[in-house]
């Protein structure tokens, strides 16, 4: 079972990274994303203002709006495990009238 | 906001009105169905043995097995509601998420 990365889940993966300040190739390889795709994510979340690019440091940092994404990236992660479970109990609760209503 | 009912839904509703045991044209009128769809899922759960009619009576009266189902419905119901509240909170925190990630 494959299970990609939404957009929302890619830039949590590299302001996870950028948060305790980090250059291009770093992010990269710990994001496990191409040059091009971080490229495309860097421009996005920088012009978001999610992220700040020191000059002298050579360095990505946190924004104070990265910090604010960063934490509802994980309530939300919760949440939304959490929910996936309870709907999994849903459906079979579900299946299981189907059955009984199909005389099965 | 229309909610219509799913199958399941309606057989519940049937169902409920059956357990205390019920003529048709009861069923008809309590589970508000026309009588040409009320005819089609009478045959449907009397095949599923969930409900069972009483000549002598005129009456169609709950089987174990309806009993199984309408119990089972509920729990699921519930389930259910608690499950479509959590999926909006899930779904109103991606939303925050995604403004934030496109600068808004």
């Amino acid at each position: 079972l494959v299970n990609y990365r939404s957009r929302l889940d890619i830039i949590a993966d590299i302001l996870q990274v950028v948060s305790g300040d980090a250059r291009k190739t770093q992010i990269m390889y710990q994001a496990n994303l191409s040059y091009k795709v971080l490229q495309k994510y860097l421009a996005e979340i920088s012009e978001a203002s999610l992220v700040h690019f020191e000059c002298g440091r050579h360095c990505y940092v946190l924004t104070a709006k990265g910090r604010e994404f960063l934490d509802g990236y994980r309530q939300y992660s919760r949440s939304n495990s959490h929910v996936e479970k309870r709907l999994n109990d849903v459906r079979t609760k579900k299946d299981a009238l189907e059955r009984l209503s199909q005389g099965e």
